[in-house]
């Protein structure tokens, strides 16, 4: 690429974090009522479009085919009626979504008669970077205007036309609600160069949300002068203590690794006490390989099941993402929690124990956004925690920890309300 | 300086941040009586190593003195008697604050059975970069500790005898209770190339608190790899609208800026309603001129009192820290919303009014941390909050915004609690 076309990608950027600045002020007073008309008319609008939107999408697809993309990539990026009206419905399940915004968190008096509120207002404006799948499309931008926040959408360039065609509903949606369209807009790049000119616009983008593997989010990590919202990985544990439930040892075991083995709440490392391991770890390496699943182990659950293939060194740190699992024996709940503090990307963790006493001790000392006990590490996401949708998950501490709900789009402003008090 | 050295304070900054890292795991779970005993016994060594600390700051005096330095900052150096007692008067008084770890934010429960609660945890390291006054060590070190963070200080080379002092006391407290030394430390060296390398420390160090003028938090945030709570500036503006009362809007305007014109709340700007300017700007002039504050103004401003110097575009977008006001003519609340939406630094703005739609108008579309009405800026304050103390203030939007307590020293993790669900 020459001076000129890097050029023109910076100015490019620099007017659409002016122009999210601005929509993003104005979203800010905007009233629940016009942010839900805005949601319901750009789900109508969606409706409406299937066909543009399979046109577009038939378009990246076969891009995607001639590109030689692997066959779960094309899925993803794949739509179809079913996916278009689910995409619609998330937008109207956001519609019916609380109003994150104007929420007094608290209040309080001073002695010298202040009253002082703690009021939930947006963040501002948020940069989504995503990868292939278009109804993150939808989903974000629907999360960031329901929390008022502009947004700068971000999609890989393989769902492009998809993408492309959904925001223009979106934006159908905003000025059906008299919002400002500026308020949803997707990078009209495909040029890689407009990642790294989003991630330096701290002038205009509050937050960076980078959705994807591991490699695109080191490289935005790396990059990134904006505070973001994000994962890593989720490199998961389960603990079955010596006081497990037999039963529920296997079942959340199996649950927590093979329910779908691809997301990031999927466990990747069984840790299992030694009092019990002899009796329990072939009955679940049974179910784990029966489902299909690979099992390796350290040398002391090798030891007890032939069926366990010797783990190396990086097993432990490896989010397979994958019908593969790690297995070691540990003396009790401190050294699984020595384990976890060692391995974990602090994302979610569990213990199966009967034993309140345990079960607390795991909960307190494990320094991850979600702590379990009795339950499968599956559950961690915004929506089984009741949070109606989410954004993404986040391993960081500060603002948000764990699943990224409209909650945890805002922030909060002090508004203090005085009769002429002076400080002495 | 030589290779040699710079290797040197990279691998010092290592250890210390390495130590912090393991330390501050340790303070996670430690009980409120330990924290709060560290905190005791550290007040009481400070009584007891008095002539240590007066001697050590001694040497600070006579070095800066020697150095040149300015009155001001030789008063903010110095120690006596007063200022060592008030120090450890603040420990205790930190002491008896709510312990912020382990409280439950929220809880509620799943339709499947899951128990969910949102509990604060502390967020682990924080570095707090600061300039000479060595109650800060004291203040940042006791705060960090209260709840449960780490802490690595490192303080203006100026005050760092009186420093090195306050630290070991603190030590002493930690070890009386049984807490980790390493939960504060200092770093050891005036060396500048420290401070960078502390900026770097991502895999030890949580949060870091700039405390300081304009050019060490820009420089500051330039260099940093790990995240701030921080005010660069404090650009605050007391707007007069035509609902306000004459008498409070003096005396309310007069406190804004006079009461201490060096603190980051100190009104910089005075706004005033055109309808009302002509009969309120004299007596607020009044007012000012005989406090000996210095007053610039618009041309409006200039030609209703001839005591009004003309200001220069840079006022508006000058923090003062000083006996001078900027005064701007506006037509009304949308015209100061406007105003200060362009030279506001997000920290504190005042609507001084009697009118109830156009305080709400203000209070809801000024973007800053703190909002008032009927009061003065200078109240922004963790402090007078209610807050018990403050480390700081923030005008950042993620995790902590206004002053910077307890509280916002914290994170949070979710506790499932479950009798053995599967995700279906």
């Amino acid at each position: 690429m020459n001076t000129n076309e890097n050029t023109d990608i910076a100015a490019l950027m620099q007017g659409m974090g002016k122009a999210a600045k601005a929509a993003a002020s104005e979203l800010a007073s905007a009233s629940t009522a016009a942010k839900n008309t805005a949601l319901t008319e750009s789900a109508k609008a969606l409706r409406d479009s299937k066909a543009a939107i399979l046109d577009a999408n038939a378009k990246d697809m076969a891009a995607g085919e001639k590109k030689g993309l692997k066959g779960s990539f094309l899925d993803r990026l794949m739509l179809d009626d079913g996916r278009i009206e689910a995409m619609a419905a998330g937008l109207q399940a956001i519609a019916e979504l609380a109003d994150p915004v104007g929420v007094r968190l608290s209040d309080w008096d001073r002695p010298n008669g202040l009253h002082i509120e703690r009021i939930s207002t947006p963040l501002g404006v948020i940069g989504v970077i995503y990868e292939s799948r278009p109804n993150v499309t939808a989903d974000a931008g629907a999360l960031c205007l329901k929390s008022g926040n502009a947004s700068i959408l971000r999609g890989g360039s393989e769902s492009f036309h998809s993408s492309a065609v959904i925001v223009t509903c979106l934006k159908q949606g905003l000025k059906a609600a008299g919002l400002p369209e500026d308020a949803i807009q997707l990078v009209p790049t495909a040029d890689r160069d407009a990642v790294g000119e989003l991630l330096r616009l701290v002038e205009y983008v509050d937050v960076i949300v980078p959705r994807g593997g591991k490699s695109l989010i080191e490289r935005i990590t790396a990059e990134s002068r904006i505070p973001m919202f994000k994962h890593l990985e989720g490199i998961c544990h389960t603990y079955i203590d010596d006081g497990a439930d037999t039963d529920m040892a296997k079942n959340v075991v199996l649950n927590a690794k093979m329910r779908r083995t691809g997301i990031c709440g999927a466990t990747e490392t069984l840790l299992v006490a030694r009092t019990v391991a002899p009796t329990l770890l072939p009955g679940i390496v049974d179910a784990l390989v029966d489902a299909g699943c690979e099992v390796r182990g350290d040398t002391d659950a090798v030891a007890i099941d032939g069926r366990i293939a010797a783990a190396s060194d990086d097993d432990w740190d490896t989010e397979y993402l994958d019908a593969i699992i790690s297995v070691a024996v540990v003396d009790g709940v401190d050294q699984a929690i020595a384990h976890i503090g060692e391995h974990s990307s602090q994302h979610t963790e569990a213990i199966i124990t009967e034993d309140s006493k345990a079960a607390e001790e795991f909960l307190n000392r494990v320094d991850s956004a979600i702590v379990m006990v009795n339950a499968s590490t599956q559950f961690a996401d915004g929506g089984e925690f009741g949070m109606g949708a989410e954004i993404g998950i986040s391993t960081g501490k500060l603002h948000a920890r764990g699943p990224v709900g409209l909650e945890q789009l805002t922030s909060f402003k002090y508004v203090v309300r005085g009769t002429g008090q002076c400080r002495p």
